[in-house]
């Protein structure tokens, strides 16, 4: 990747989460970027096939810029999660509730409109889906036996989402935190049936 | 309010909830409408009046068009609340997935560049939780003591916010689905928590 297709992908990333995609102008990346008009022709004919390669390069760096920061400091896969979570209650308070999670604004705002760009989008959620599937799986021995971990990872990835969007509107942690302790004791409430060996699995 | 300005809002509703607020066009409400632009600059001088008459018309609608069919249907509390969820289910398929939950779209959308469609946004997500967190008051003599009715139904916005964000990106009800069977397993687990007279109250 050149150093110039690099700034224009890290320009437009950074213009689509404060601003929305349908609300960033192509004039305004270029300006932001420092780019000229015919090298953001040359990489990327429409508008369209730079949000592709947005969203391409989150899918290629989750584990570099949301897994690998919390799993150095963190060794227990269930406090792993938290940890994740942990790191979108960071994000969502830098520059004032302005951020929130990149993928999920895209997602309510292109669903319907770019299929290519949905596609994408649903390919990063899975991935993390996948890891934090993969959390609950090394944790499977304190669980209750009947825990489905893609279950209650998608589970995991839906509080989040909608954690980060009620944090943005009321410009607030409280609804963040709020769900994040609901989603503990969800997870405290597993791990005490999962140890409970006299106890039913379920309630 | 006038036949034509209720036409007017009811059609920028429905466009905003398919395309989203910054890709509907002036010209489209107008020929959708069928209004002249002389009511509608009338009515509304700027499009982002015509968005905060639109958040004003689901504040002043959630009671008969969300609770009122589902509080008839249903009378025990906790019920209606999966009611209330089961109502998004069936937005979210109609029409192939395109719809979801009016306010979230508008809410990723526009939370960080309209501060006054903000405030209204907030003002529908509070009392959504004031009526869910009605019926978890309605029945707090089955659940755990330390429950927090409104923490509870923050929660519970923020699972069906998140669920229908999912959905529309995957196409599909599986992560709706999944998001509702785990927080209707989180409620059974603090009924049966709430009931147990013998066990502590809490993990």
């Amino acid at each position: 990747m050149t150093a110039t297709r690099e700034r224009l992908v890290e320009t437009a990333r950074d213009l689509f989460l404060v601003q929305g995609y349908n609300a960033t102008g192509v004039a305004q990346i270029l300006k932001a970027s420092g780019a000229n008009s015919g090298s953001l022709y040359h990489y990327f004919p429409t508008k369209e096939d730079l949000l592709l390669a947005v969203l391409e390069w989150y899918r290629d760096n989750i584990y570099d810029g949301l897994l690998k920061p919390v799993y150095e400091r963190i060794d227990d896969p269930i406090e792993r999660i938290f940890g994740i979570l942990d790191g979108y209650r960071q994000l969502v308070t830098m520059l004032e509730f302005e951020y929130g999670c990149p993928i999920g604004n895209l997602a309510l705002e292109l669903s319907n409109s770019h299929p290519t760009a949905r596609s994408l989008i649903r390919e990063n959620f899975e991935n993390w889906v996948d890891a934090v599937g993969e959390c609950i799986e090394a944790a499977s021995d304190r669980l209750p036996e009947a825990t489905d971990p893609r279950a209650l990872a998608l589970f995991t990835l839906t509080v989040m989402e909608g954690a980060v969007m009620l944090a943005k509107t009321y410009r607030s942690l409280e609804p963040f935190d709020a769900a994040v302790s609901q989603i503990r004791e969800h997870y405290d409430r597993l791990l005490a049936a999962g140890s409970d060996w006299s106890a039913p699995k379920t309630p």
